[in-house]
């Protein structure tokens, strides 16, 4: 992919990254590690809690989320660099899901004191094998202006 | 720990963590599965970027930052189950930091529609062990009333 500097977003670009999948097991090992809830750890437990069934912890699907649009979502050019997100959850993400992320850009802000640098707003909605949104990210990224 | 009902809220009650390290061992490993960028992976690589020198996703301190919630942070009846939040990392987090993270609740709003619930929302700050705020998280949590 061709690195993106600053001057190659506009409002209203769109980028869809490919896809990740996520198991049982998977589910589970984040939530062991980062999120030990007995709705991410256990079935059993999980199908008598708020979630009807096993569900991945929210900041697994942000994690998920995060590594599509390193891999294919989003080129920018030295990295993806977040200052700062809003994040929902609308939907649980259940073993066996398929995510893939769908981005636009809300805005282009370009810097008033650091002429070589600029923001973007990103809205990414992470959405299941039927198209279910699980998922709403908007984030304000850091990019670079392209060198002179 | 007592768990707690949405009539135990208040608006200012502050809860604290307990700390969690970790190391760049850990950094690389969080980030070759979610977040797999130079700066996050590679000691040379990251002393050339923005952020000069190894740095913890952002999305590793928001997960390290659940686990401080869910395990000593805040002892919601139920579980902690957020509907969405907004985040921002003013600051990196590097090997060898302890985090901790200060919790207080901004807002406590019983459901117009469902009266066995309500939402909290809660401002947690993650600190390293300078003190030095790496991540502000302002989550809305759902919260249930005392069963009758």
């Amino acid at each position: 992919m061709q690195e993106l500097y600053l001057e190659d977003f506009a409002v209203g670009r769109r980028f869809i990254s490919t896809t990740r999948g996520l198991d049982a097991d998977q589910i589970k090992a984040f939530a062991s590690q980062f999120d030990p809830q007995p709705f991410h750890l256990d079935e059993a437990a999980a199908a008598e809690s708020f979630f009807h069934g096993l569900a991945a912890s929210g900041w697994h699907t942000a994690a998920i989320t995060m590594s599509l649009l390193v891999k294919s979502g989003m080129p920018i050019a030295g990295g993806l660099i977040g200052a700062g997100a809003e994040i929902q959850w609308p939907r649980p993400v259940r073993p066996g899901d398929v995510l893939q992320v769908e981005s636009e850009v809300l805005a282009v802000t370009p810097s008033r004191s650091r002429p070589e640098r600029g923001m973007i707003t990103v809205k990414s909605e992470t959405k299941n094998q039927h198209g279910e949104v699980v998922q709403v990210l908007t984030s304000k990224m850091l990019v670079w202006k392209k060198p002179a």
